[in-house]
């Protein structure tokens, strides 16, 4: 897609990035400062070594913050009011699976960033090429692969577990969706941006996306030992 | 203090440094870790520019947590297991501290940085020069400056609020220092390396090392505009 393509309803026509690439990076910005600071949170009650995951992949998630708002800034947005918009949906998610140990807790980071990867590597063809490299930067691999180490041992442990998880997976990915859903509902310049018509409205490409993001967390599901 | 006199009751009397360092980098390493989850669970409920800001105090805590570990893992000593013994009483200060708001969370974020640098650099002068430049670069001013601001202003558009925080910053301090002393009256080793003598019987030095630790509490309350 081409910056003439990228402007979609609200979209700026200038040489900058569109509004719906600004609204992404408002999302993408409050994700992972609201789930940074989630992380860190669920991990206080986390055993020693898989607190020190956790805070590993909380301080990640804080550095992806920090990148996107540096683009922000260098792009004359303020982060802060950029991102405020998408606060109350973001904030809906986090109430919506609040973890009952941190373990729970363990397997929402887990997921939650694997998808949000596979999510940004989507989305960084749809911008121009400067947000681009932020969105790449940010969907490399990071601090999770832990994760699956703790769950299969805990598992190995505790076979009765493993039900619970698959359940809490489940409900985690499947509010992240509606969450995104929503959001994009409301502003068709973003839909634009993933499904590569300005106004979103091809039906059969967003639910291929859909199928692609649920597929790949059905196999990470799979690689912590969990029924997807 | 020289390598000699620093190996106290439990030190070695090798190359490196003593029992009592190796406690010391313990103590750090369970206070940066769970003081900066601490300060991204309350920062949470804290509105956009105090979140980011909460984030970022929480950041600087797991860069000092990993800036100690790596240190220790040079020294052959696992980061987590020498936290470990310390674990407890660094748990039950933030029980006992536990912010009601994102006001008291800001401020026990603020004092709590504030004594730790000053501790810090007390603690510098008496450990080998490797630990030194560790401690030392975990002791520079960092991003808490933020929190004067907020907290006046807050202050000056609700001067009642000023009561309640001057009391909660009485008690995050109060709460540190007993901490503290619960954990040293265990460990002679370490209050040798605060009072320069390898059993921390120096009850004079020991008093005036409390007396600067509260003065500079003292002052900085008195920035955010508080009765020490």
């Amino acid at each position: 897609m081409d910056m003439a393509t990228e402007a979609g309803p609200g979209g700026t026509t200038g040489p900058g990035p569109s509004q719906a690439t600004v609204d992404l990076l408002g999302v993408l910005a409050g994700a992972e400062l609201t789930g940074g600071l989630g992380v860190a949170a669920d991990g206080l009650a986390a055993p020693g070594r898989v607190r020190v995951a956790m805070a590993r992949m909380a301080a990640e998630r804080l550095r992806h913050y920090e990148a996107i708002a540096e683009h922000l800034e260098q792009l004359g947005r303020d982060p802060v009011e950029t991102a405020r918009p998408f606060e109350a949906s973001i904030a809906q998610f986090h109430e919506r699976t609040r973890p009952q140990d941190w373990l729970e807790g363990l397997v929402k980071a887990y997921v939650g960033d694997g998808i949000a990867r596979d999510f940004y590597r989507e989305v960084a063809a749809a911008v121009e090429p400067r947000t681009r490299e932020v969105v790449e930067a940010v969907a490399r691999p990071g601090e999770e692969e832990f994760v699956v180490q703790v769950v299969t041992d805990t598992i190995a442990v505790d076979p009765r577990v493993s039900g619970r998880l698959a359940l809490w997976g489940r409900r985690v990915v499947g509010e992240a969706l509606a969450r995104a859903q929503a959001v994009v509902a409301e502003r068709p310049g973003l839909a634009g941006l993933l499904v590569r018509r300005a106004d979103g409205s091809d039906l059969a490409e967003a639910g291929r996306l859909f199928t692609r993001l649920t597929d790949a967390h059905d196999a990470r599901m799979r690689r912590l030992g969990l029924t997807p």
